[in-house]
């Protein structure tokens, strides 16, 4: 009943049925939650009385009561979605405080401290979520007291310093909420649980959703609970702990807790807690049941459990469980682990690891053969290591981030406030908090790297720098840090690539068993071939030729030829570019032995390869304003003049890709020759290369079949002279609205079809991106005009209705036409479900994103299979 | 008959069986063309023979023998296609003679001399023709032979002349065709048969279907029909008439005959022929015959008929009947007289003219105020007139045309190897050649104005300069012809617009009582809107703000606006430019007073506001080079600045259209209060304003639903304000793939479509106008890469594909959805036909269009009711 309960009320209420030790309580639906947004922030009808009855019933379980002065029941307030979203919404503690119960609490537990102390935490939290007070005053007011009664904790404060504490709080709620503090408990309830339900919308909670993908409209569910205290003395403690451990995924009790204190101690980070093996020490008997009841509810849950717990004098409550947040590395292990336990299945595991995740295990580390300076050793919170430069605050993170810098955040510890620069950032860098602290949760989650808790890290946020062995690093100055081990780096640090897990292989090779999509890599040279295979891509779907004519020994010839003033001397120059590029898809043709190639035929215009506009305009002006010789800049102005007569007003829909082509057939003539002759020199050497040449641009069938029958011609005089047979194929990208439109022709001269979903999604919104991002599309997703970045994520309704009329018309012409992906979004989940979804043969993405395409695939091939059951 | 025959075979089969007098013959089918090239131009199986058989048929008519010597039978073996192509195929006249026949036509006919210039003809023709050889060579042994006799013409040569010329003839094939003339009859039929069915793919007939849109796969019938001779005495003639003038449409026999001659002497325009009406005085008897036939023949073909014959020895042979090419002014003046004869239909006469034609119509004459120097008077051989750059061939017209000049070309005479100069230049003007000379014909073909036959201008093609009137015009110097006068005139002359005639007013009345699309026109002044009304427009469909933006007094204003660096400045540039659009919006509202007028809101990038970025760089980078102290530069470099900052790689895909309503609400506010301030105002006079507000560049439905939201916001204040209330409309461009294939969405939002199909042409093909046009289009055109260039006429395959589904799934959420089409394929013809046949409401096209369409309208609305009967 997540749905309704969210993943705490449910979590509570399971454990209740199953008789576990939960302080007694009620949940108010996320029903409730949206009923209460659709009256514009009004309670339901009912719903208020309802929370009345429930209340009544909490009062009979416990034996106290609401208000009662000589034994009053207190409450916490908390939150709970059906998606986990630690720390975005509020909570209240130690609600039915009030000057009288205070009494009654401090009688009845004989700890006048706890119960004033209890009482001026209330206070501090109740006025910043709910009165909406600013957390610093209380903060600043708390300091001021602990420095005047010389306090080093706030247990050092007497209660006769607490009651001083809570005067001056309610002076300052008097001042800044324009009115005093409520004292009726059952005010305190109505207005907690409003401002519970408000914070579904805070600002901090949307941008978390935006980032996770969370819907807007689930709501949270209110959970109204007993309180229980783990800061009633040495037999009183709080902790968190998780039944595997979230960052290995090992197959041990991993936590923290925290000694006389509350919850929010632990997860704030505050006090630095004690690992729980210690509880097994120092509390054995709770430790001991505390262990039974985590086995016992992994196994009810067949996952890893991240559960709250208090001890109250020596009484063991479990406050929440849920499954538990973990790392890439973690998620594998765990989902490995649990189908040799024979927990699930092997399908089960495969759909247990989120495939964004997988990235993380695929980034980069640092190269252990390098010479690094440690400054500091924090905790290893997130795996993986990063470097950028350091900045101190998240608007400035997100600032540099938008202006293409590489930043890490450096914070003393993190809150809510900073998740936009976490996500902006690179990495995180905190110098207090444990590994359950915020920061290293959300990154975490992020699958960003996180050191926590750096303590010998000093960061001064005024003066933007922070100091860590003997070092000072201003704001903008570049180091690393590496959140599998926790160290912090001077500069920016040589960095290797990831292998692959022993568990990971082997889920990946479950998710091979499941998928029907093939996988293949893009790549333009031998290595990234090397690579793809070796991530397990099952074929190159894009080699694109032009990078190579980039190189720098070979861009003066592709430039004469481009300059070249007749047919016959453009001829010249290619037959210099003719070995390179045979050298090239040799290269890559042996990698791939045995497996397709697909390489495109020159794709950009022409003036790409030469010198910019810009520049050299500024050349010849110069020039010219200096009274130079022209002989001088005669050569900067034939450039300026080739340049000016190949610019265009939109290259993006100008003279490239076939129309390029059928232009100057002898450049394609010569790169068909080459991939050809390649691949009769590899026959020569019993290696089997499959090329298949790819035709760009497309729009009408009419440029295929021209370009085509050219091409043809080509190849049966390479391999006419050469006397031998190759197989290849001639197919064509699908990446202009008419090229889909008209599939059905095309597919008639067509062999495969590719989805070149940039440009496709380029001219179907008619987004220039590199215009668009920048100028106006992030801020379209931001603002939600655009539910997704469409270059990230496929636009199913626009450019898939294209893809699928497509996939459709092209394979009634040609049964069994062969339809691959090879645009960004052939990396994307969510874009490769779509394409499980058509029936595409294969998807094509970078080689580091083959692992998580893989996973993908399995995942989309169960979804598709569960659909259709 | 005429898709298997042939016009001209048709024509003549029906002559015959009507009992006209028609020299026996037969036709070779188009099939039998089809036939012919499917088997790699070779005759197809059994013809042979029954052109033998049929051979047999003509002389058992004639009582001649084929090759017989003492009664030869002579044949013209002619081309004829469905539609008629004149002069660009081949034709062969007397075939049949040989050494001994020739001896047999001299003596049965008692005119040795006739006899040996008909051999001396058809040597001449059939090398040139069937063997290939260059015709030059025989004009000049003809010539040296006129010279060596002192032979004015080729009458005067005497037989035994004419022989030597014959031998001379048979030596020049000899040296060029290698191999001796064929003197077989038979032979010289087959080859004959051969060359014409291989004309049918010669350059110029290809290039003329090309321009002319006439498919390639319709082959041509060949007719082989009796030779009669108007060159066998002072009896004897030949000549073309006209059922009614061509040119003005009047209903009088217009042609001309040339006694003496044979036809091609008439339509190659070597002699100047008499007038028709010469014919009724000087062979009265066969003049009222002619006359008799002439008038039977249009009204059994119902339309005018363009008629050959020749009088051999007193008797009238008809050659050929096909209906006349004529001028738009004839053609609408002959379609409007038949109904008014009762000969067709108000219908009928509708689909008579060809819309593009009215085009001519209203082309621009010369101004009548104008002083002019008349430097020639030619013949008025296709009314309208021009000015341009004097050219004197094809090529280099074709060449100066494309680099955006407007050229006359001037020629002697113009052959079938001058089209493609002649569809290249603004007109033509010749020195030589008659009003159905080829110049004259195909001009009025084109629709461009023409003066032939302008005897006193000289014309020296080797220095390229004509000299008249006193005065030298060189190659590139601009002059100016009036094909309506026959004026040829000094410089480039004011012109002025045309009006419409009475009949074409009649014309255009029927076209309305029939069409269902109505015509509306775009247009961003009220001086368009004004004109647009006089055409019959019956609302604007496009009022294009960003052209007022771009007005002198403006632009500083605009450019302050884009440079603001606040919103309260650009909301102060704001405040200045509201009266001034208020006032725009006053004007065309006012002026289309009872009818709608859709205003686009800004639509194109900023920086096409502010200076170029390349003036800029160069103006800055010199002051630099320079040293100039910086302020002297400042602004400059501030500018630049801002350009760059707006700078796109592809601006057509950039920040435009609602993506900057959505940045800058505030300029898109304003220009909706402009409208609806005008309107109020308007109201207040008691003028009947009817704003429609269009959202431009809408790929996603939010885009709309927002942009529409605060508009709604800016209206309803407007008219708050106002106390008064005023219709609007919010709808939005289809301009977008993405907008078509999510038609069905976007109609939830939107009141109006209309289809920007120029945009939506530009994104669906991946083609930049601006630069695919001369980089690549136009080849792709030519080369039939592409059928037609789709910004000129709807590609409906791709484009048209997108708007069938937007109409009917836009129509599906919104039933009644009014849809247009504001791009500029609203004035064409065949995109028309395609909007009425999608239900559109109506096309928008520019105010010279608007009768254009009316008519197209009317047409495509007929075309659906036939095809729907």
């Amino acid at each position: 009943m997540r749905d309704l309960l969210g993943g705490k009320g449910a979590g509570v209420a399971e454990m209740t049925r199953a008789g576990l030790p939960v302080p007694p309580g009620f949940t108010i639906t996320t029903e409730a939650c949206n009923a209460y947004y659709k009256r514009g922030e009004r309670f339901p009808p009912g719903m208020w009385e309802q929370v009345l009855t429930a209340l009544q019933g909490v009062e009979r379980k416990t034996g106290k009561g609401f208000g009662d002065p000589r034994n009053p029941l207190l409450v916490s307030v908390r939150s709970g979605a059906k998606f986990s979203m630690p720390g975005m919404m509020d909570t209240v503690l130690n609600l039915g405080l009030n000057a009288e119960t205070l009494d009654g609490l401090a009688k009845l537990t004989g700890n006048e401290r706890f119960a004033f102390d209890a009482y001026r935490r209330f206070i501090q939290l109740f006025s910043k979520i709910v009165l909406g007070v600013d957390g610093q005053l209380f903060e600043h007011a708390l300091d001021q007291a602990k420095r005047q009664h010389r306090a080093a904790t706030d247990a050092d404060l007497s209660p006769a310093a607490l009651g001083e504490v809570i005067d001056e709080y309610k002076a300052i709620v008097r001042k800044h909420a324009r009115g005093e503090f409520p004292e009726d408990p059952i005010e305190q309830l109505r207005a907690a649980i409003g401002a519970v339900f408000s914070s579904w919308n805070n600002k901090r909670a949307v941008d978390y959703r935006n980032f996770n993908r969370i819907p807007h409209d689930l709501g949270t569910a209110v959970s109204v609970q007993t309180m229980v205290f783990g800061n009633m003395g040495d037999d009183s403690a709080t902790g968190v702990a998780f039944t595997r451990d979230p960052n290995t995924g090992e197959k041990v009790l991993f936590g923290e807790y925290l000694p006389n204190a509350q919850g929010e101690d632990v997860v704030a980070g505050i006090r630095t807690p004690h690992p729980i093996a210690d509880m097994a020490r120092e509390m054995p008997r709770v430790y001991r049941q505390f262990d039974q009841i985590a086995k016992r509810l992994e196994r009810h849950y067949r996952d890893i459990q991240d559960l709250e717990f208090t001890i109250e004098r020596g009484l063991l409550y479990m406050l929440q469980t849920r499954s538990g947040k973990r790392t890439a590395a973690a998620a594998v292990k765990v989902a490995v682990d649990m189908v040799r336990e024979r927990l699930i299945t092997r399908e089960e595991a495969v759909q247990r690891v989120e495939p964004a995740h997988i990235d993380q295990l695929l980034h980069r580390r640092i190269d252990p053969a390098a010479a690094i300076e440690v400054l500091a050793t924090g905790l290893a919170a997130s795996p993986g290591a990063a470097y950028g430069k350091a900045v101190f605050d998240a608007d400035r993170a997100e600032e540099m981030a938008k202006a293409g810098e590489k930043v890490i955040l450096v914070r003393i510890e993190t809150n809510p406030d900073d998740v936009h620069g976490m996500i902006a950032a690179e990495g995180v860098l905190t110098s207090r908090g444990g590994r359950t602290s915020h920061a290293a949760v959300v990154a975490r989650g992020m699958g960003k790297p996180c050191v926590a808790g750096a303590e010998s890290v000093r960061v001064d946020l005024e003066k933007r720098q922070f100091t860590a062995g003997g070092r000072t690093i201003h704001e903008g100055e570049q180091f690393t840090i590496d959140g599998s081990t926790g160290n912090v780096i001077a500069g920016a640090v040589p960095m290797i690539d990831p292998e692959i897990s022993g568990e990971l292989e082997q889920l990946l090779r479950w998710a091979d068993s499941i998928r029907r999509l093939e996988v293949w890599a893009n790549g333009d040279y031998p290595h990234d071939a090397r690579r793809a295979r070796e991530f397990g891509a099952q074929g190159i779907g894009l080699c694109r030729t032009e990078h190579m004519f980039m190189e720098q020994d070979r861009l003066p010839i592709v430039q004469r030829m481009i300059l070249a003033p007749t047919t016959a001397e453009r001829r010249r120059a290619l037959d210099e570019l003719l070995p390179m590029q045979r050298g090239d898809f040799y290269g890559i043709l042996k990698e791939m032995r045995g497996l397709p190639v697909v390489i495109r035929l020159i794709d950009p215009p022409l003036h790409e390869f030469l010198p910019s506009l810009e520049d050299l305009l500024v050349e010849v002006t110069r020039a010219q304003a200096l009274g130079k010789p022209e002989s001088e800049y005669a050569e900067q102005k034939r450039l300026l003049d080739a340049v000016r007569d190949l610019h265009e007003q939109n290259p993006m829909l100008g003279l490239r890709g076939c129309r390029l082509g059928l232009k100057f057939p002898e450049i394609i003539e010569m790169q068909v020759r080459a991939i050809l002759e390649a691949a009769v020199q590899l026959k020569r050497e019993k290696v089997d290369a499959r090329p298949e040449i790819m035709i760009p641009l497309v729009g009408h069938i009419e440029e295929l079949r021209r370009t085509r029958a050219y091409l043809e011609t080509t190849a049966k005089q390479v391999l006419g002279a050469a006397g031998t047979r190759v197989s290849y194929r001639f197919g064509t990208m699908i990446e202009l609205p008419r090229a889909a439109l008209t599939a059905a022709q095309i597919a008639e001269d067509a062999e495969f079809f590719s989805f070149g979903t940039n440009d496709l999604t380029q001219t179907t919104f008619g987004f220039s991106r590199d215009d668009a991002e920048g100028k106006f599309l992030f801020q379209y997703v931001e603002d939600k005009v655009l539910p997704a970045n469409p270059f990230e994520t496929l636009d199913i309704p626009g450019v898939g209705r294209l893809m699928r009329a497509a996939v459709t018309e092209g394979r009634r012409t040609r049964p069994g036409l062969k339809i691959g992906i090879c645009g960004e979004h052939g990396g994307d989940p969510a874009s490769i479900s779509f394409c499980e979804e058509l029936g595409l043969e294969y998807v094509s993405c970078s080689p580091f994103r083959v692992p998580v395409a893989r996973l993908a695939a399995a995942q989309a091939r169960l979804a598709v299979s569960e659909r259709d059951r």
